[in-house]
């Protein structure tokens, strides 16, 4: 069993017509239909949370997804998160694995939104769940074709791609 | 680095408006959006060959199938395969591997066309390519969310859907 | 108030996965789709009916659409119908409409299949559904800009591209 | 022969990775892929220019459009506008071609940006194209299946609608 934890971030984001902008809605259907070939084969529980722009993230919140990784029954936990903080999110995760654990906690999150086009919000997902099966207890984030520790990667913002470090 | 051997099948066909159906082309176009976002961070190299409907394999294909893996100077090969036989070309390939080899081989491709919706094509790959760093040597099946030995998993035809064995 | 006749063709056809082809529906997805931000300022209702690839349309098929648009009690009256014989179902609407009346009817029709591509699909009827106000009595073929007499206008196919006569 | 003038609008809107954000691009690209499938039949020539989110648009750009308008060649002129201030743009050029002219000059735009969707996009200035033959001199407003004198039709901000005025 694998549990998704959904905070929101650009891989849920969708157009609201009546604002003019893209909004985080407070729901997971973005997750949903890029899992909808997995499903069946697959046990996936989705829990949704926070739902916001990782930018607006703040301590509590972190602190609030710690606490849903800590409470998780299942060992291998998938975060979709937004990027730009996401470096931060899994260096609170690590210090709180480190000592408790043997979870296994992959981040992803995605550039384009899903409902923009889902080609690589799928593929980040895929790989982190796909990738959460193999790995040793650790946070780890996966994007863009990387599947690494948390601290070997690192987001470049001029390219809006993830980059292996050093 | 990863090789890709992509011969056709449903991941890759897409619409003729001047004959009214779907054909599989003769080129990786599919292969290579889906991949679009990963790219830069994985070295994978694909090779285009035989692009049938694997309906429309012929043993003659299934030989030429092997000496493609065979010649790869990579370990690890991702093929991108119709889902009709591709319980047929995974045993012919694993004939050869259990001889031969050290080489990862995993099959992989779709239900729809990557040109139709591009979210089941873009996850069997992916699910493919990720897994293929983690595995033993052998004969795999990546589709819908499974990545198994090849003769643990079968296309359930009702269903439309890959399902695990027994 | 517009009466739409759906009849199919590749206006509505959909992948089936299961068959691993293109099928025409028997419902009306694709023209209620390609209307959602219409449907609100114009009366529309639409008829469905037939639901078939034109090519396998027969002439009992015809005289079926041909008393369906005599009995429509609106006036103008827009028909969806595959690109292949639309030109045999306009002269036979077309001999009809000549004795009986004052109805104008357009036909239209798409050479990718809404569910595909919706932007050729959605343009069609769009051009039909907007002309069908302005026109005089008759038979008329709206497709690829041009909304015209159905005996100026053809399909060339080998461009897959309807043109003006002469 | 048409003039399409492109204003820029949510119409034209592009997701933008790198800052996160929906942006107008100085291109016109949108357009042209709403006119694909009619671009060989219809005479029609693009000009792109001020490329703003109707909101930014000050007087200066009003009176830059009128110009634009004034010196076309062409009778029949489709504007694509950003919906926030379609009216004034509208009202700006009313006052113009009642003294000039023969002009038929019809505004369109889209709330959902064609990249994101293109169905309503492609309605929307599908129904401006066709109805611009149609119509007689003034100006006009196409949105949303309405064809209207733009004093008779106007933007219902909390449905995102257009509507008849009365």
């Amino acid at each position: 069993m694998i549990r998704i934890i959904n905070t929101g971030g650009t891989f849920n984001k969708r157009y609201d017509p009546i604002a003019g902008t893209l909004v985080v809605p407070a729901d997971d259907r973005a997750v949903e239909a890029a899992l909808a070939s997995v499903g069946g084969n697959v046990e996936i529980a989705i829990t949704g949370t926070i739902y916001k722009d990782s930018l607006e993230m703040e301590e509590a919140d972190r602190a609030a997804l710690c606490e849903e990784v800590a409470g998780a029954e299942e060992d291998a936990v998938v975060i979709i998160h937004g990027t730009d903080t996401m470096d931060r999110s899994a260096r609170a995760l690590a210090a709180w694995v480190q000592v408790a654990g043997k979870k296994r906690v992959v981040l992803t999150g995605a550039m384009v939104p899903f409902s923009i086009d889902p080609v690589e919000a799928t593929a980040n997902l895929i790989s982190a769940v796909t990738a959460v099966e193999y790995l040793d207890p650790g946070v780890y984030v996966a994007m863009h074709g990387l599947v690494l520790p948390h601290d070997e990667i690192t987001k470049n913002r001029e390219l809006g791609l993830f980059e292996r470090i050093g």
